[in-house]
């Protein structure tokens, strides 16, 4: 343990070396003996208080199932074994300058810690942390107040434990809503800083929640704290007997990304360079008018003409948000599980899928849409889209009055309104035990890219013995084309084959120049690795970057692939 | 000379150590003698071509004073004396191999090497570096194509030297301009690349160019080559034999910003941490119809009422578009010197002012409106829009065909349409001899910082002798308040006089928490230091970073405030 500013003691690899005590977590972190971690569990706990230190020892508590009550210690859908990517403690900072102390013993004791807001980040990884062993740093329980909601600059500042429903439930306390509408991702009960923060879309006309966000306040791994863009402009009202994340925030921080120099917010993105313990995000302004449809897309082999369709009115802004054309199996899960509609064990066929969309009054294929702003200008939007898409023979267009029973309808129109809901969770039931990884490539909006995608995904699925389910969720020029793996979790044989599936197919779509926008955490140096232009320059460019913040590489190390120069990479890899 | 992975060899300071001898620049890189200078000019030309190098050994040089034609060595509107900011040399690579070997040699030789696009970065230092004597690098003389224009995708591909102009003109060219639009700012003869990566803004509803850019190819200090987001992954038509610059690119690099891991672009903004080489930009589609608009506002004190209404609009998207309040005197500037309205050598009292209203047929203040869309929307937006600004009295309407006396309206009919003029030049020749220096805070778009800043900067300008010309330019959330100090370049004590003005008014305001998004050379370690949260942690932040990524600080040394550790950042105080 010596000065955080020195070179780290060695080389960090997987535990094993010492032997285990009782009282032990069930993975001591990496190169740590158990009485140098009671000894750091009782330093963090002389800070922040006992009860909020939780050392985890046995394997029950990671089976604390309930999406609503997650462990935060594990992924709860976990892909390799239950007690692999598993942290040897949780500790739930009270405030920033908890979080600054907490990185600072981190860097003393050279022992990873790793941030998570909710926990929630289903689908690639939950709260578990890449290094086994990890501190996981719950920024959420604590630390979830909305700290502020500004009308006439339409934006809300936020701590990490906030969630969309939370800011959604905020507006609506404080007679807000009729002004200003939060965007939300399919589920509500995520974090808003942590999902933007992961660069997480949803379907509003701001569902980009990136280039929505405005401020950040940022712990960085050495402990000290920055407010980027107009944050690092002090308020005049500034109190020199406060302490600097206590003290007032220029009052444009909110309203004006940019600053003066270097823009550095982006590094901080599926990033380990920091830990963001404030974020600001614009809030979309009442529209004046709202009105979401439903397109039903009748064959598999309409989906060509429906994203050439798609393309120039999203770029034209006649579709406004973010729509999302989903397939049919995505929309089926969430009205049943997989019992309802069959039998059989294989693959669902096309025979079975049409009679499921049959069943279901619904297309192969179903756009879900929606229409802002005034009467005037919505007739004008709708009578294109509707034009565009009658072309399709046999499109059906719906409005939620039209389909009370379709529940993805009535979920959509509200999602796509900004209200939060929990609803589609149900498609993770398709199987039982049902738990999921997300395959996420990004696409060119085009007919060839998306069936290109959709005949590779759906083979490999079939190949391997699952189910096709996914969406393509339309951003400003590409797709997010969104493939659930559905898998159920008690069953080793088929984690395997869910886990073989997507490092397939990562590589696959790498062979066609496709590249993926997020992953868990037992994919992140696979998928790292595709981003290899010019002999890895970005990753070169990254790990430099890494190791000149974090000198001792205690935060987050293997974040998306990128390692400390503290530990050896070749180590760390994931068994399958 | 060493290896540049090593430490620097000394602190650089400003030259006067070494004689000067026949054939040698106006002013010697920091720390260089005649000789090791004129070896590595025969290097750099034994690389790029003897006609690809210029050195800098005569003040006649600099008075090629025609905009259209700049020097492109030193500040054309220099505030300081006209041969303080002034390269050593301009060196034009061929292609991005070059700007490799250039930063390779500027390493070696421990040179300073400062970009520039086009040069026309007016009001704000011009093509001149921030450390005298420096290697001008310019980027735009060779490397001028436009790479790529995607109408699908409504995206350009461009190289350093493609302005504004260039890029309307390629769309015209190919009949492309009815299907898509350029941003365009004030004056179209600017790069593309260059405004983009200083932050600069437009005026279409794309007027943010900086969230509108879609990828870049950035040469680091160290003369490695990465592409960023989905850039960084190889397109797998890629040829071995071919340079990492020249393979083919990922075919959603100009489609999706952010790729996987840390988002980096921002770092290379107002920044030197890296030369971009190639960028990507979204272009606007066709909106498919568009009408501008005037709306003249009477009285001076009719602002504190205009920005509040103006609010509103923006936040809800009624105003579509970046939307200029402009002081009468910016548009009496454009359609006249100042000689044509007064023979007062005192600045310009509101009677004068009103006077000149009245005889332009405008209003004190100036509002440059665009509607966009097909009628029925445009019809919605307007009846909101006139109905609002009707409510201050004696506030008029006026379509460019009301007023075709009117060059401003006519100019920015053109330019809010995305057509690029270089009309509002004209301004700069309100005093003879005219030049300028921007004065460019951020405010909150409210009445009462409108009006605060307003005042502030009319008394200060008044107290040192100048009018106040200006406007406020209305982003999302903020303001762009561009105070334009003109002055008489060949006046020592004007400049002197306008200097000090400037200087006095970041530091007023930084009292009021207001600080400016962009600076002129003369003004960076002034501004930089406002920006000093809990102890200039954002800029212990940068300046890390910086020393990681260009250990020698070969690259734009000083630029916005940010000093490599091989710098005495206190020896490079600017004369006034």
């Amino acid at each position: 343990m010596g000065d955080p500013n020195n070179e780290p003691r060695a080389y960090r690899r997987p535990n094993g070396d010492f032997p285990r005590n009782a009282g032990d977590p069930l993975v001591l972190p990496p190169g740590i003996d158990s009485q140098t971690f009671k000894k750091f569990t009782l330093r963090v706990a002389d800070v922040i208080g006992s009860e909020n230190v939780t050392v985890i020892t046995k394997t029950e508590e990671l089976d604390k199932e309930s999406y609503m009550d997650p462990s935060k210690v594990h992924d709860m859908f976990y892909v390799v074994d239950e007690d692999y990517f598993v942290s040897s403690a949780v500790v739930a900072p009270r405030n920033v300058r908890d979080v600054q102390d907490i990185m600072k013993l981190c860097n003393e004791f050279e022992i990873p810690v790793w941030p998570f807001s909710i926990g929630r980040n289903v689908g690639y990884g939950g709260a578990a942390p890449r290094v086994p062993g990890s501190i996981g740093l719950d920024m959420g329980r604590n630390m979830n107040k909305v700290l502020n909601v500004d009308v006439d600059g339409a934006y809300a500042l936020v701590e990490p434990g906030v969630t969309f429903t939370d800011l959604h439930e905020y507006l609506v306390k404080n007679n807000l809503r009729d002004k200003l509408w939060v965007d939300v991702p399919d589920l509500g009960g995520g974090s808003v800083l942590g999902n933007t923060c992961e660069r997480g879309v949803g379907y509003t006309p701001y569902g980009d929640h990136w280039m929505m966000h405005c401020g950040l306040e940022v712990v960085l791994p050495d402990g000290s704290l920055i407010r980027t863009g107009m944050g690092a402009l002090p308020d005049p009202n500034g109190d020199p007997s406060l302490p600097p994340h206590e003290q007032p925030a220029n009052k444009c921080w909110q309203l004006f990304n940019y600053g003066f120099g270097p823009y550095n917010d982006g590094i901080f993105t599926q990033s380990s360079l920091g830990v963001i313990v404030k974020m600001g995000i614009w809030l979309m302004a009442n529209p004046g008018g709202y009105q979401s449809y439903l397109v039903t897309i009748p064959r598999d082999e309409d989906l060509h003409q429906a994203i050439e369709i798609i393309r120039p009115l999203r770029v034209g802004m006649v579709l406004q948000n973010v729509p999302t054309l989903r397939h049919i199996l995505l929309d089926a899960a969430v009205m049943g599980d997989r019992k309802t509609y069959s039998n059989s064990d294989k693959p669902l066929t096309d025979a079975e899928l049409d009679a499921i969309a049959t069943k279901l009054n619904l297309g192969r294929w179903n756009f879900y849409g929606a229409l802002y702003g005034p009467p005037p200008v919505r007739e004008v939007m709708w009578q294109v889209v509707k034009a565009s898409f009658s072309t399709i023979p046999g499109a059906k267009f719906y409005f939620p009055e039209d389909m009370p029973e379709n529940t993805v309808l009535q979920t959509r129109n509200l999602t796509l309104q900004g209200i939060p809901t929990m609803t589609e969770l149900k498609w993770v039931d398709w199987l039982p035990n049902g738990a999921h990884l997300f395959f996420s490539p990004i696409a060119k909006v085009s007919g060839d890219d998306a069936v290109a995608q959709y005949q590779l995904t759906r083979r490999r699925s079939h190949e391997f013995g699952f189910d096709f389910i996914g969406t393509f969720v339309v951003g400003m020029r590409e797709m997010h084309h969104i493939v659930c793996i559905v898998f159920n979790r008690k069953d080793r044989e088929q984690r395997r084959r869910a886990h073989q599936l997507i490092s397939t197919l990562v590589d696959d779509a790498a062979k066609q120049g496709w590249g993926e926008y997020r992953t868990h955490l037992a994919l992140m140096d696979q998928i790292a690795g595709t981003y290899n232009f010019n002999d890895n320059a970005q990753m070169k460019l990254n790990e430099k970057i890494k190791n000149a913040l974090d000198p001792r590489g205690i935060l987050a190390p293997g974040k998306n692939g990128i390692w400390p120069k503290s530990y050896d990479k070749e180590a760390w890899k994931i068994p399958m």
